[in-house]
């Protein structure tokens, strides 16, 4: 018998890769988001689960016999940069809480049950967000995540050797897409639950999102002695296609976030010869999506003819409106009053929804704040998560 | 006898700290640039010159003991990232050039000479332009300069200590202090003599520069998640300072110029917690300067307030306008027809000039193109300079 809750095991790797300013920095593979690796396999060893790494780096802590129709739950350990105790690792606790209570309670799943913990689901290490789930699913090949290159310069090979991993073998898992279905449990990046008044709720959807990056190009030279007129400096475009991207989120109400932003060589008293920018983007239809990207691809564009530089485009990611189809299950199994709530983040949920029935369950946040140290959830709030999880999943297996 | 050119000097470490485009990257006690400080001890050891570092980590190579009165020449072995191969190796390799070839004529100078190569002159390292020759010259204090922290992180007293200088010592050099003059060969850094159609010319003045360094904090989120109206993104205030910054030098016909920008936490998908920018700005006259910087932190501080975010300004430098006393000296010495050049380029011989008589020789640059690889200087024009500052420092040391 265990006495764990998601409180308890939070707080047993509260201090894994936290900044000082209390927020997270865990990248997938790098030493931080290893020992959350190394604390999961031995946690899931104690209530007896069989650990199985496969080569896209996801983690499976196994009850019973990997197979066909297999219940996967899970979420991940990495975040982004600067980011919440709660995003990631509130489902992997979760989970590791209701299979504990579940196996304690004599349960005998007629199915096979699987926790995975995903690789890079932030893509805060190699740009691709849902990286391990992407490749396990067959959605991103060999050949485009051998080209993947980490922000610290390490090239997903390299990486994934360093790790004990053979990047060779990186594919699709025969088990997941064979899979029964996959639930991801997760707390609320958003005041849903909070302006509600409820601990849980279901997902419906994750609305269509994007990445792009836009690499501008200059002319470098000395900041003291090259005149206004003989410049071509890409930090000005950078600066108009910035507030290009704010004044079209509000003009289409959606959300544009230029988050990241790398000026090359980045002397303070050199002209930039290059800078480059990255752009997400969400709405809720795949049409506003691609309107705001087109209007501000044009901006970047007049504003980068405008100061004599280049501007060049690439598309890093996309997901479309993606509906959960175990929503109408959970909600007879949680109840038809259960709150239901769409989201504008991505997950290995949606990544997975083409390829098994997903679900989600939110659990309250009550600042709202995500991807940042002021994100959190109740102790209490986080046992009615589990309590939900454990409720769907005991469904699930039967 | 020695058979060096300034040219063939420059080959010798045409390598070190070369990146892949062709630029330098040689930053004050980093690798590379102690590299060049170990190869320019062993050239002045060489033609029997005597090495003595400071614990400001200047490198002086005397002929002559040590002592008041001394002529000094030289410049600086550190670059800006993504430098030329000549802005400050010109001026060092010179110096050993017209040096050598006064000892094989058998010259005897009437006081000392030493050739000095200053540190961390692009303040590249320590954020402090002309750190070496401030220090020497008491303009900056040993607790200012304990409290300088590398953009790599390392606190300038662990980067003495690592290249074996005792931070403890750093302080004013009563050999500058009481020198006769300090003249300085240099790159130009415009098309002023191109335009001339001239190999080298004398520098009659530098313009009143400085650097500000303005921090904005705001409130990191999610990306998906968080609604326009709830964020307070600190990138947006940077876009419209940068455009403030590029608009006020126009009006003003001045140069600003923005080359570096660190959004925090710099997450694709995270809404930055805080972005910081820096500006330099240059101009004929010193009060263009303050009112330029002050219209750019009065229209930084109103996006600040628009955005919900906070801005601080902190000037991390300044150099009001330098007149180089020398100048007329060396007109009589290389003749009154010898072009004259203002520059907007901050240098050791003009931190100095408060402090003995300095001079600057400007070396032809075709590009007009300076802290970017296109910087250049033809052989013949090299040696032009040369015979220019070895005419200049046979009258200096007479």
């Amino acid at each position: 018998m265990t006495s764990w809750t998601a409180a308890s095991l939070l707080a047993e790797i509260a201090e894994i890769g936290r900044n000082g300013d209390g927020s997270y920095s865990r990248f997938c593979l790098r030493p931080e988001e290893v020992t959350l690796r190394e604390w999961f396999v031995a946690k899931a060893t104690q209530i007896g689960l069989t650990i199985v790494t496969d080569m896209n780096a996801n983690i499976w802590a196994w009850w019973g016999t990997p197979g066909p129709d297999a219940v996967l739950t899970g979420s991940h350990l990495d975040s982004v940069p600067g980011g919440g105790a709660y995003d990631g690792p509130l489902g992997v606790v979760s989970s590791l809480v209701a299979v504990a209570t579940m196996r304690d309670a004599g349960i005998t799943p007629s199915k096979p049950l699987a926790i995975v913990a995903m690789a890079d689901e932030e893509g805060a290490r190699f740009g691709m967000p849902c990286l391990g789930s992407r490749l396990a699913a067959g959605k991103l090949s060999k050949a485009e995540a051998h080209k993947l290159v980490a922000r610290d310069g390490q090239s997903l090979p390299d990486a994934w050797r360093a790790a004990g991993l053979d990047p060779d073998l990186i594919g699709p898992n025969d088990v997941l897409l064979t899979a029964s279905c996959f639930i991801e449990l997760h707390v609320e990046q958003g005041r849903g639950l909070a302006d509600l008044g409820h601990p849980v709720a279901i997902a419906t959807a994750v609305r269509p999102h994007g990445r792009w990056r836009a690499e501008f190009t200059g002319q470098g030279n000395h900041a003291g002695t090259t005149l206004i007129c003989d410049r071509h400096d890409p930090v000005l475009p950078v600066a108009q296609t910035v507030l290009a991207a704010r004044e079209a989120a509000e003009r289409e109400g959606c959300v544009t976030t230029v988050g990241r932003i790398n000026v090359e060589p980045g002397g303070t008293n050199v002209i930039a010869s290059a800078a480059t920018m990255w752009l997400d983007c969400r709405a809720e239809a795949s049409q506003t999506v691609t309107k705001v990207v087109k209007d501000i691809q044009q901006a970047s564009k007049t504003a980068a003819d405008k100061h004599g530089c280049q501007v060049v485009w690439t598309r890093e990611s996309w997901t479309d409106r993606t509906s959960f189809e175990l929503r109408a299950r959970m909600l007879k199994i949680l109840g038809e009053n259960t709150p239901q709530l769409s989201t504008g983040a991505g997950h290995d949920a949606a990544t997975l929804a083409t390829t098994m029935p997903t679900g989600m369950l939110f659990v309250r946040n009550p600042t709202g704040a995500s991807h940042c140290p002021a994100e959190s959830a109740s102790d209490a709030d986080c046992e009615a998560g589990v309590e939900a999880l454990q409720t769907v999943l005991e469904e699930l297996v039967k």
